[in-house]
């Protein structure tokens, strides 16, 4: 088992003050409880803890314990903080998840991708473009750009129907963070045809440079996420 | 020589940062590096680099290293967990703000308003639309609904061109943290032939619970941001 990190021991516990529907000024578990709901060490804890203090989501009253604040009470559904792949997000949000791949190629970086992924430009790439399904409704127009040397060999033995965070994960890639923008966008024209996606503009785009644990940028992911369907929550803070 | 606070050496690494032109994903010098550079401390070090993460600007990748983030290396794109006002958002883009007031008027919760704003259905409220404009052209398209106790009085001596985190501070209340839900949408149909803003959707939107320093949820906004201009950046991590 991985032993989860703080962000996510973060989040779950966030999830657990939710589910409980505890209010502002409610007191949360203690330490020791949450080392055992969660199995992990008391020390995982009070760092999770640590940082939703330092999101506001918790309050530390010396000798006290921890508290629910009025930010911490708030429903959060896609907290967009947190680093997840496309198939776990709509798996999240309860769909089964199938990948049409509309196409795989041999590419190379333009200007663009070549800043992003820190590669010259010219240099090989491998381009993929697939419609994400959730229960086989388009959830997510995806164009993902890896880095041609980190999936080595020709690419039709491949399956691009799968995980690409699987498949980068099987080469030693582990993506563990993403720098994202966000935007609001139409499908480009050359494909808002496929599959008469045009109906579903607009659309949330997350365009995301993917670092991994190694500290590689290996994808560039250019996502178009169906906006009926998917939001990103985030707590803000001064 | 006086020690240097981390806030200050924080402030002189994200300098650094910026002056050698360090893009996403670029790795910071290490610990002994910038201990020599500006010839403090290891501990004072590490002490400015904890700041700079949690303000997001790097991110560290245990056994890695610290890495630029989009907030450390993007000044004109905005960070999307800090909280800002339209007004501070647009300014901090480089415009000058003005607002065309379109409509205020007393109004009362609705279904959605109530649990955003911890009310009663038909509890009363402030509905202000508003075209934000910066430098005379359309930016934000923002439906502002305010706690009808938060901002008593009567509605036609208030200056409501101003910025609406201001009057609330002028009646005590300090926004200092929210809960976003961003999307992407069309301006709905009622507000779309308004100075011809159909023209420039899609529109990022976010609908934000803007919540007090007192823990009071005074504010829920839902502004439309246009997405040629706006966009959000975030650092994202499992």
């Amino acid at each position: 088992m991985t032993a989860k990190m703080a962000p996510q021991l973060k989040e779950d516990i966030r999830q657990l003050i939710a589910q409980d529907g505890m209010g502002p000024g409610d007191q949360l578990p203690t330490e020791p409880e949450l080392s055992e709901r969660f199995g992990v060490s008391r020390n995982k804890i009070r760092e999770a803890l640590k940082l939703l203090e330092q999101d506001g989501l918790v309050t530390a009253i010396q000798g006290r314990g921890r508290f629910v604040s009025a930010l911490g009470s708030l429903p959060i559904e896609r907290p967009v903080n947190i680093y997840e792949s496309i198939t776990e997000l709509l798996q999240g949000l309860g769909y089964t998840v199938t990948n049409v791949v509309l196409s795989v190629e041999e590419s190379t970086a333009d200007a663009r991708v070549a800043r992003e992924l820190q590669l010259d430009e010219g240099d090989p790439v491998i381009r993929l473009v697939r419609l994400r399904l959730g229960d086989d409704q388009p959830m997510v127009f995806s164009i993902n750009i890896i880095r041609r040397d980190a999936l080595p060999g020709p690419l039709e033995y491949r399956n691009w129907g799968a995980s690409i965070t699987k498949i980068l994960e099987g080469h030693g890639h582990h993506v563990v963070s993403s720098i994202a923008r966000l935007s609001a966008a139409n499908l480009p024209a050359e494909h808002s045809t496929t599959y008469d996606l045009a109906q579903y503009d607009p659309w949330l785009l997350v365009e995301e440079t993917c670092i991994s644990r190694e500290g590689e940028r290996v994808l560039y992911a250019v996502d178009y996420h169906r906006s009926s369907e998917i939001a990103f929550n985030v707590v803000r803070r001064r």
